[in-house]
C-alpha cells in the first residue's frame, strides 16, 4: 500500500532515502510482533507512538547516557508530549524490521522536538515528531530543561551533524 | 499540568471549550483506566491514539451506520491514516473522564480528514487529526472512497454544521 | 474455533451457559475493536486480560462503591495479582461483543480471587481468575485486606449467592 | 514487593533460581518501558501476557527455525491459547530488565504447552503457562500439530533436556 500523497493538507513530507539521512545518527531496531498488527495485517497505528516512544527511552539510557527513569521517577520530571504526529510513507506488516533513527530537530528553553524516522530496507516507512515540554512532576508546571538533558541533546545534536 | 504554547512549531492550536464546538458532532465518553497510565499518573500517549481509533470506530458503526468490521472485514477496504497528529491542551490522569466528539474536516476522492476533540469537563484537554486514506486490503492501493462511507460523511458534516 | 478440550492439563472448566450463572451479578458489556485483534481477526490474548482489568476497575467504581483510584493514588494500596489465568472457550473476532460478569470466589486475610465470566451471546468464551494481593505501595508487603474494601466484596459476594 | 504465597489456591509453585532451570533453554532480554508500567510504577499485568507473547514469536523464529508469520499468514495455521497463565514472585518496575527463558513442557498431538521462566537477577520473577491448539484458520477447527512445528518442539525439547 503506497500511501499516495493527500492534497490539500498542509505539509507533505517527503519520504527520505537512507543516504538522506543525517549522518551519525543513533538507530535502533524492532520487529513487529503479530500482537502489534490488526486484522487487515497491517501495523495498529497506536503501536507506532508506542514503538516510537520505547525508541526515546532506549537512545536516552544507551545514547544520551541519561536515565530515562531516573528522570521520571526519582528526579519528578516529566517528559510529556505538547504534540504528537506521524506521517505514513510505506505500511508495515506482521514480521516485518524496522530501523528507527532518532534526530534531535530544536532544543528550545522548556521544550524540545525530536524527530524519529523509520526505515524499512532503503526506504522511509514512516517519520514521527515529538515536541517534548519538560514539566515538573509534583507542580505539573513546565521547568526548563535540566541542564544535562539540554547538554546531551546538544552534543548529540552537534555529533550527528559534523 | 497546564502545557505552555511552544514557540517555534508552526501550528498552535488554541484548546476551545464546548461552546466552540460546531453543534449537532456525535461523541462517546471514555473513562482512563489505570493501566492507560504510566507511573506519573499521566495517559501514555500512544493510548490516546488507540482511544480515538476506538471512538472513530463506534462512530462508524453508531452514528454512520456502517459496519466498520465489515468494510475491513469481508469489502477488504483499508481505512489507514497518511498521518496522525494530536495536540494535548490539559493532561489526562487516571479516572478522568473525557467526552470525544468527532468532526469531519474534510472529504476528499480518495482520502478524508477527521478531527476529534477531547473534552475534560469544559476544556478541550487535546485533539486528534487523521487524514484517512482508503486503499483495497488486497492490491493496497489507494481507492475512491466507497459510496456510502462518502456519502455517510458528506451527510454526517452538513447535519453538523446546520 | 470451538477449542476442543485439552487432554493432559489439569484442570478443564466446563463453560458455563447464561443459567449456570449466579444470579445477581454485577456486569458490564464491552466491543472487541480492530485494534485488539490480531491478523487472524482474533482477539490477542493479552488484550483479554487488559479487558478483564478494566472490567474489575469499573465494578470497584460502580458496583463496590470503593474508588479504585483513591486505593491506587492517595490511599498508596496496591491490588497486584499473585497470579492471573484465563481459559478460553469461544474465539472472539473483531466487532464481537462480550458481557463480562464478577464473581467473588474466595475472601481472605490478606488476598481475594476474583472470577470473570465473559460471555458471547449465550455461550461462555472466555474465563478468567485473579488472585489479588494487598499491598503496602510504601513497603512494598502484604497488608490486610482493607476494611472498606473486604466489606464491600463480603457484602457484594452474598448479594449475588442470596 | 515479595508477594506472599496465598493459601487456599490449589498451585502454589515456588520460584526457581538459575541454576535450578533446565539447561540449553533460549532465552531473550526485555527492558520494561514506562508506557508497560502503572501508576505504581510496575508493570502492568497483560504487558506481561504481551511480552511472553513476542518471546514465543522470536524464539520460533530465531530458535525453532519456524517462521510464526508465516504460519499464521499464508499457511493459515492459528496458534492460540486454551489456557494462559501467569504466576508471580517478584514484582518488575519500569527500567527493569529481565531474562525469559522458554521451555517445552508438553507436547501432544493437537496441542502443546509452554512454560516461560522470567527471570530478574537470579530470582525468578514470573512464570507462564501456555496451552497451546494448533487450528485452521480457514474452518476454525483444532487440527493436528504441522509436522515441521511438531518436530522444532520435540527436538528443542530434547536438546533441552540432554
Amino acid at each position: 500500500m503506497t500511501i499516495p500523497s493527500v492534497k490539500g493538507t498542509a505539509a507533505s513530507p517527503t519520504p527520505l532515502t537512507r543516504s538522506g539521512l543525517q549522518p551519525g545518527l543513533w538507530s535502533t531496531r524492532v520487529v513487529f510482533r503479530h500482537g502489534q498488527c490488526d486484522p487487515a495485517g497491517i501495523v495498529y497505528t497506536p503501536k507506532f507512538f508506542d514503538v516510537f516512544n520505547q525508541t526515546v527511552e532506549k537512545w536516552f539510557c544507551e545514547r544520551l547516557g541519561v536515565d530515562y527513569y531516573e528522570v521520571l521517577g526519582p528526579r519528578r520530571i516529566g517528559l510529556g508530549y505538547a504534540a504528537a504526529s506521524a506521517t505514513f510513507f510505506i505500511p508495515c506488516m506482521m514480521g516485518d524490521e524496522i530501523e528507527v533513527f532518532v534526530d534531535v530537530d530544536r532544543v528550545g528553553t522548556k521544550s524540545y522536538t525530536l524527530v524519529l524516522h523509520a526505515f524499512k530496507g532503503d526506504g522511509e516507512a514512516l517519520r514521527g515528531q515529538f515536541v517534548t515540554v519538560t514539566t515538573s512532576l509534583a507542580t505539573h508546571q513546565s521547568i526548563p530543561i535540566p541542564e544535562d538533558i539540554r547538554k546531551a541533546l546538544v552534543v548529540y545534536s552537534e555529533t550527528a551533524r559534523r
